[in-house]
This record gives structure tokens, C-alpha cells and sequence, in this order.
């Protein structure tokens, strides 16, 4: 039998919401003809998550598996009921539904799913370890894709963790390579971040020759370490709260001429006028960080009368999985960073 | 002497903000090379900021008057220090700075500006009316609008508060006309409202005959009245905040098949799922609506495995004015409409 391209046959309460907003899914392990079963490792919750049960639990590892144990037999899946948010799964394909087997994927390989957690029907059989340091949990259990479902199959050249730090922010990359054009200026707040790097890698890619990619960082220290990447053309510094410091810094190196695209890769609130004010009319602004407010974007850009085309970061993009390894491949520089971040 | 494009050197407090975000800002009425100084006869306060001023002073008249006269002589601009809105103004151009003459504008031309009064040097000699009904202010003043401040002339052959009401929402139809093109299959949420018909309009003229444009409304009477504007192909009915029931609808009238543009004009939060849903890979999805989440959008497509292009509505277009005014003077059944709601 098949079910609902996005699992809505598997919704238990309130009926006719999609599985992320349901209160309760259900994890019964018996596939339809358009799912994936897996039998997953480990867990690696979100961070807001995974620091909220801790701290409910006062850091016991027994306590910590019990209420993980009591969401997920309460509500068929990994959701967190005070911070809402979930995080991702690694494991094997354990069976793949017969409306599926066009896929590149057979039973044996090892993914990471790309979906939430929070729309993920999972059984938990055992918590056999808590990673703490790291929001890890390994468990003996199973979980299953539903056809709209991404994920990535993790390589075989390079460790899981360095795999999975990466694909947490695949969409911004790829994104990048399809925006960017042969020729521009390309500014990224936050260059010498995670997606940041990523993102002044294909950009630099994408410009080629005659283009400018202008890294933003906002200290002196970072300002050296992103130059010595040879990632950017121009490494700035500013504070990207502070618009007017953004835009002197950026036409300082650009000659006094508005950039075609801006790339926001940043962390914090309230940047999203810095990001807007250096883009030329009908150029580009590419928003992918969270903390990225929809209504100063729109009534912002409208304040200062800029045409701009505004984009909201989606977290997946077509490949995006697999453009973001790659890059991890090409770049010597950006795998030696990522490795000592994040092995 | 010039100022800043965006009129920083009008920044009183605190410093290196744009005028938005200013506490205060200069209203002397002396301008710079590179501004506009309007005679302003009305202020149209945005509908959050009246009502809390007309709560405030119990609804009496001279306390409304003293109230903005205190916040205008205290900020420099008519921004509510509560609600932290404004509204905007129509005035006629008194002088124009020698920067930019080259307008196609000349003194004694009636203007409405359209930028928010929240970054508008204002100076109010004297509150004449205060029209409670429309949220309007009458006054003898002036204001101040930067080079960068977009404006509309207001046309002779309609009245002035059926123009203003399309303005108001000018972005949309612009974006539209910009965004759909020929044979392609559109949805229009909140079809029905003010943007929602504007919207409609622009589809369905850039669709041409092969394509189609759908119109989703909330109930029988709505569906009624979208159909006899003979404004879309097909009127649905869904609620915009049920995902499944709006996939459900839309798939009933294209045969089964994902739509190219989806454009929110709904008024009301959570109903990005259902603005997400319908699209087709690499199709594009238009958030109009100022209830729009960023979170929502970016982590809904992803969980639904979406490569779509989500765009923020900008409230500015270039030409976003003329080419809503000119949608008035095209259909006379909007213009039927708007008269008989907002005359
Ligand atoms: N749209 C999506 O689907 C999606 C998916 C995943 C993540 N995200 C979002 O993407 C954003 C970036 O993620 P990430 O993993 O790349 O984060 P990250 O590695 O922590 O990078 C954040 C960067 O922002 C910089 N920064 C912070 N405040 C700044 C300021 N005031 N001025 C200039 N730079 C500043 C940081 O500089 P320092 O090094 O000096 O601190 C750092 O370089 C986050 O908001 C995250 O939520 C979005
Ligand atoms: N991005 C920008 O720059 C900008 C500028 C101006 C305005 N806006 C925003 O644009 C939006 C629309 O403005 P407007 O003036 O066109 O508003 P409007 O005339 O009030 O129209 C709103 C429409 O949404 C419909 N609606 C509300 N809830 C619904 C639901 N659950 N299901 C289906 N339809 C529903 C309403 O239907 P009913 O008739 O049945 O109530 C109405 O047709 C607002 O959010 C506004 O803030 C944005």
C-alpha cells in the first residue's frame, strides 16, 4: 500500500497536519510501498534539544535516557515538547518499499537522514550511550523515510563527523552555486563560519576570473585567518548589526560600486539591513541564517527603496548533499578547517 | 552640501543607526542637495499605532493631538515609541534638492510617500482634523524625504484614498507581473482580499491562454465573489492554514499536476505549509503576507524535501506604483471593488 508522499497517513493527532506539526505519529515499523526502513545508530539531537533535557535531567545519563525513551514512545518520534525541535539519524537501509527501488540507495548502505527528527517515525529498542559532549545518543532501534524524505548517503573518504558537520548546512552552498554568476561581486556576512566558508568557496568558483568575493568577518584575528584560506578576494571587517559600517567597508573594497549578490551567513539578529543596503537594484539577497526576521527584510528593503530579489535559505536544494561533500573533496584548505573543528 | 542616499546625516541618536531605528532624527526643515521637501497635508497612521494612541487618550480629541504633536517634537518622526510603527503621508513637493532635478517631478506636484513615516523627517505646525474613521491626521507641516525615499505621484483621474489603498499594497502586483510567466500554473492565496485581486489580475494576464491561475478563498459566498470578477480560472475553497485540504483542492483543478508559482497574500500566521505544498520542484513560492515566519518557510520546505525558490515580498518594486495604479485603470472590476470598499 502506499501512503502520502509527506506521511500524513502515518499522523495520529490532530488529523490533517503535516507530521512535524502532529502532536503524535504513528512508529509502527511495517513500511508502505513508498517508505524507507532504517535501522539507525545514533541520533544526534538538535542542540536547543539536547541542552534542555540535560538540564531537566541535572546531567544523569539514566534520567537523560528515560525521558529521550518517554518522548519517543509518547509521540512516535524525537520531538522535544518544550523546544519543539529534533535533530537527525544515522544508520543502514534496512528495507526499502517496493515504489522506491529506483533510487540509488540499496539495503546495507549507510545514510544520514537529512529530514528533522521532529517528522521522523522512530522506535527506540535500547539507548545503549550518551555522547555528551557531543548531543549524541546511540541507540538499537529503527526509523522510517517517508518518500518526500532526503537524505545523503555518507562516504566512504571521509570521517562521519566531519561528513555530518557538513550537511548540516548543505543548502547554503549549493544555493550559492546556483545563484552566483560568472563575473559578480559576491559579499558573505559571516564568512568565516561553517556555511560561510562554504558559501566563499562556490562563490569564488562561480565568479571566476573577473569577479569579487568579499568576505565580512568582525575581528582582526579572523580577518587573518580567513585571508590566509585564500577563500575571498577581500576579507573586510564589520559588525553586520551595524548597516552603514557594512556598506563603507564593502564599497571601500569594491571602488564605490553595489555588489550583485550578498550571502548571510550569520548567527545573530538583526542583520538583515547589512545585508540588503550593499546589493545593487535587482540584485541578489540570500538569506540563510535562522535568525533572519521576515518583516525587517520586507518593510527594510522597502525603507530604503532597494529593488532587491530576497531569498529565504531553504534548507534543502536539489544535490545539495552531494555538491557540499564535494567541496569538502576540492578543498584542501576547508577540509583541514572542518577537521579541526569538528572531528 | 549632499546627505547620505539613505539620510544618516539626519541621525540624531543613536548615532551610525538608519533613520529607522533611530531614537531621533534631525527635522530641520533646511534640505540638502540630495532631498525633497514636501508640504504635507495628512498623515495616514498605521492602524496598530492609532489605535493605541486613540486608546490611550480615551478617545478624546485634543489628547489625540497633543499626543502626536509630543512624539513628532520629541523623535523628529511620527513613529508610535509603543508600537514602533508609522504609516505614511501625502503632501505636494515644495522644493527639490539640486541633486535631483532630474526627476520627473516639479513643485506643486501631489505626492504620497512610500516609505514608512517611522524614518520621515516630519515637522507639524498645526493638527487641523483628525479623522477617526480612516486613521488619518490632517496638518499644516513639512517633511523630508532622502534620495533613496520611494514616493508615488498621485493621479489625477481617481480618487485620492482609492489610490492610496492600491499603493499600499503595490508591491504585490509588481512582483507578480515581474515573476510569472507565459502558460505557467499559478495559486493565488487569500485570492479574495486586496492584494489577493491584484495579484489575480497580473497572473492572469502574464499567463496568457495556456495558463492558469487558481484562487484560493475560505468559503462559499468568497468563491461566489471571486468567480464574477472573472479574475482567475478556477476558485477553490481551503483554509490557507490546512496544508493537506489546500494540496487536496489545488491538485482537484490541475489534473493531478504541481503548480509553478504559489503567491501567499493571506493576512493571517501558519500557512506557509500550505503555500509550499502545491509548488513544483524549482517552482517558486512568494511570500506577500507580513505573517510569514522565516523559521517556518526555511525548515518547512526542507522537511517536506522542497527545492523551491522562496521569495520575501519586498514592498518595493521598481514601478510598483504605476503598474498598480495602471491595473485600476485596466480592470474595471477591481476598481469597482476598490471603490465600493475603500472609498
Ligand atoms: N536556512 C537553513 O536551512 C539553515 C540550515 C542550517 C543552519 N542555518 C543557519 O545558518 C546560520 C549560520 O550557521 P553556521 O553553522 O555557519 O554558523 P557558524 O559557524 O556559527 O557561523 C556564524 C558566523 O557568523 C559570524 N558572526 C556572528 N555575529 C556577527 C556579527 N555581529 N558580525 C559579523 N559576523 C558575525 C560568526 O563570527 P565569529 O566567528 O566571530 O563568531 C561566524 O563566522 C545560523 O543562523 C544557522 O541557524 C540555516
Ligand atoms: N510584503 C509587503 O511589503 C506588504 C505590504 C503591505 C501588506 N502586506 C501584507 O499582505 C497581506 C495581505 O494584505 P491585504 O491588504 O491584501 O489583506 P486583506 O485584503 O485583508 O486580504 C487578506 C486575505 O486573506 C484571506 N484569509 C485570511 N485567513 C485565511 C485562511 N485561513 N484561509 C484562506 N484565506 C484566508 C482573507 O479572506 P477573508 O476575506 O475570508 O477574510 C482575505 O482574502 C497582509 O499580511 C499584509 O500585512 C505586505
Amino acid at each position: 500500500m502506499r501512503g502520502c508522499k509527506y506521511g500524513t497517513h502515518r499522523v495520529i493527532e490532530p488529523k490533517g497536519v503535516l507530521p512535524q506539526a502532529a502532536q503524535k505519529i504513528s512508529n509502527d515499523m511495517t513500511i508502505f510501498d513508498n517508505e524507507m526502513l532504517i535501522q539507525v545508530q545514533a541520533l544526534n539531537i538538535d542542540s536547543a534539544s539536547f541542552t534542555q533535557i540535560k538540564e531537566t535531567c541535572g546531567g544523569d545519563e539514566e534520567k537523560i535516557k528515560a525521558m529521550i525513551m518517554g518522548i519517543v514512545n509518547e509521540r512516535g518520534k524525537m520531538q522535544n515538547p518544550v523546544t519543539g525541535s529534533g535533530g537527525m539519524l544515522i544508520g543502514t537501509i534496512k528495507a526499502i518499499g517496493k515504489d522506491l527501488t529506483d533510487r540509488a540507495l540499496k539495503v546495507g548502505d549507510k545514510i544520514a537522514s537529512l529530514v528533522s527528527l521532529t517528522l521522523t517515525p522512530l522506535k527506540i529498542e535500547e539507548i545503549t550511550a550518551i555522547k555528551m559532549g557531543i548531543d549524541r545518543v546511540e541507540i538499537i532501534g529503527t526509523a522510517v523515510l517517508f518518500e518526500s524524505g532526503i537524505y545523503a548517503k555518507l562516504p566512504d573518504d571521509m570521517e562521519e563527523t566531519l561528513a555530518l558537520a557538513a550537511l548540516d548546512v548543505a543548502g547554503a552552498p549549493a544555493q550559492t552555486r546556483k545563484l552566483v554568476k560568472k563575473g559578480q561581486t559576491v559579499l558573505v556576512l559571516g564568512a568565516n563560519g561553517k556555511s560561510g566558508l562554504l558559501c566563499c568557496y562556490e562563490a569564488k568558483k562561480q565568479v571566476g576570473e573577473e569577479g569579487q568575493v568579499i568576505g565580512l568577518v568582525r575581528s582582526e584575528n579572523k580577518k587573518k585567518f580567513l585571508e590566509e584560506t585564500g577563500l575571498c578576494h577581500d576579507v573586510i571587517i564589520a559588525d553586520a548589526t551595524n548597516p552603514i559600517q557594512t556598506l563603507e567597508e564593502v564599497l571601500n573594497v569594491t571602488n564605490g560600486k553595489e555588489i550583485d549578490v550578498a550571502i548571510n551567513c550569520v548567527n545573530v539578529p538583526n542583520t538583515e539591513m547589512s545585508t540588503i543596503l550593499p546589493v545593487r537594484e535587482e540584485g541578489i539577497v540570500y538569506f540563510f541564517s535562522m535568525a533572519t526576521s521576515f518583516t525587517k527584510a520586507a518593510l527594510g528593503a522597502e525603507g530604503v527603496g532597494k529593488d532587491v530579489h530576497m531569498i529565504i535559505g531553504n534548507g534543502y536544494s536539489l544535490n545539495h548533499a552531494d555538491i557540499t561533500l564535494d567541496d569538502l573533496r576540492e578543498s584542501k584548505v576547508i577540509r583541514d578547517i572542518f577537521e579541526k573543528l569538528y572531528l
